[in-house]
């Protein structure tokens, strides 16, 4: 299989990896301690329900635990929902994180595309309004976008859920960056499945907790049918007995999670401010990563210099000249930056 | 969702479980080591081509490692084929473990059931051998058998293969309770995927290594086309970092198997004579379970002992008073079957 993604470091070995949006800060402490804990009760088949875990969820977002499923990171989520549901017409943006297309084509659906434009820095608009008819059965949003880091405006983003409702469109808007926006529970939706039944909310415990490697991610719906269809579509033990007591461990990481926010605010403006001083383009990048347009050949130019950053000219939309960029720590943001100019 | 399998110690509190069907040694100490020793690792996103667990069980197996792919759990490699290849019409046994079904159901095939008969002890026979036509598109077999532990003599297998290559049936045999065998090798179809390319053979580290909380699975193919549409038909991380690293580390336990079929052999015994003995009819039963018929209520009368055992009655093809218990320690089996007399 050829990995299309950022993140592959067993291609690329001893580089500092900022193709991959994750956590600098590592693994919270409480998390290492739940993994060494719980490794005797992996001779156990995990709760095939997460009871534990999606009551915890529900706490943490103040939704009914039984609108909560959880999944083998948000990606396993995201292939059950279209294989599940077969939409037989879809639209996703383009660019945006590549899985929601491969998913619908494992779902046998016929895939349509929003172009995000350049000139208007890739943000999605009113015109897209537009665009939503009953021709479709499904829409995926990213929110916000991978790899833009641009969000949809609020009021615009209700705009869409009610228009999708009306056309009976099920609607799913994927937040697994969202804990790195500057204010999180504002731009998030997850709470308005329960007035809005075709709305399916994603998010994942990988990139804030920095566990991509141990997969979990949840989903949020008040619609029974489509939570039974999706259950049905995938094993029942698809989230480990490590994952879910990983996830209970991470959610008690309110410190953590407080030096996170102060760690990305301070390094993701002195990043933009760094690459626009240096000439660089740089959209949008309201989460843990930086979207900036440069000179051809920037990936191999800072490969020479071990740091891996995504190319993103394999992106639907995109082109050669796109690149993304996590934000890290001071020092290896430093280190970003030097090879810039090496 | 509703749990229709064993190892539900989640509703059944402090319980012996003789429901699952686990290596009752436990998580060997290998296994242990590596988990602890790759929790850092956890911060990377698992390598979507598992090349070096591949590598292994390549060498163990003596098969190409481009023939084999892994899954989260050989579970979620079930769901993967029947979604990916989407049989018009599938062919399953019944009695056999009910994941075939769902994930039939779940790439939208209508499913046709042989019903294996009490009268002839659930062996499959040459009679199968007529049920083969070119009106299927694939056919899920389990070997040994799951609940009844029974085996399919190897000649007749052979002519299984032999027919559904001629009809261009995709055949998948499971193989996940090989390895508890008197004589695994012999009864493994996983090298004959190298000559026909219509077979799929099925594995996993859950039972043997009793690691079913990690997750890990794998299987066999020499059709590329197929193996392409799999992984086409799920997200490229769904195995773990850990669940790889678990998986390294297990393929080292030698003396650890060797001491697990010791033990199974010597308590399987043990444990058919011992329900002989008592008046119970006992089937098949090759692996590390014990499949068998007895009175109605036996699974609450063992519930009553802190007992959890498999009541099968929910299988299809079975009824009230089926009944299947894992091979454990001689000191579980005792407390089972003291159960039974209490």
């Amino acid at each position: 299989m050829i990995n299309e993604h950022g993140g592959d470091i067993y291609k690329h070995k001893n580089v500092i990896d900022f193709s991959a949006n994750i956590n600098p800060l590592g693994l919270p402490r409480g998390v290492k301690i739940a993994l060494m804990d719980c490794i005797d009760k992996t001779v156990h088949y995990p709760d095939i329900n997460c009871e534990a875990l999606r009551e915890k969820l529900a706490f943490k977002y103040s939704i009914k635990k039984d609108y909560l499923i959880c999944g083998n990171g948000a990606a396993d989520l995201i292939f059950a929902i279209s294989v599940a549901l077969k939409p037989r017409k879809a639209l996703i943006l383009a660019p945006t994180f590549v899985e929601y297309e491969q998913s619908l084509r494992a779902g046998g659906s016929k895939i349509f595309y929003y172009n995000l434009k350049e000139d208007q820095h890739f943000q999605l608009n009113k015109n897209f309004l537009n665009c939503i008819t009953s021709d479709y059965d499904m829409i995926f949003l990213c929110n916000p976008n991978n790899p833009t880091g641009e969000i949809i405006q609020k009021p615009l983003l209700m705009q869409i859920i009610e228009k999708c409702h009306k056309h009976n469109i099920i609607l799913i808007v994927d937040e697994c960056f969202n804990s790195f926006l500057e204010n999180p529970e504002a731009e998030s939706v997850m709470q308005e499945v329960a007035n809005y039944d075709n709305l399916i909310v994603l998010n994942a415990f990988t990139k804030l907790y920095a566990m991509p490697g141990i997969r979990l991610g949840f989903g949020a719906m008040s619609n029974m049918r489509i939570r039974e269809l999706i259950e049905k579509s995938t094993q029942p033990w698809n989230v480990s007995v490590l994952a879910q007591e990983a996830g209970l461990a991470a959610l008690e990481e309110t410190e953590y999670v407080t030096k996170t926010m102060e760690l990305i605010t301070q390094e993701r403006e002195f990043l933009i401010t760094q690459l626009k001083q240096s000439g660089y383009q740089v959209y949008g990048s309201k989460a843990n990563y930086i979207f900036f347009r440069g000179e051809k050949g920037l990936f191999e130019k800072c490969l020479l210099n071990q740091i891996l950053i995504r190319d993103c000219s394999n992106y639907r939309g995109l082109e050669e000249g796109y690149y993304r960029i996590a934000v890290k720590t001071h020092e290896e943001n430093e280190k970003f930056l030097e090879s810039l100019h090496s």
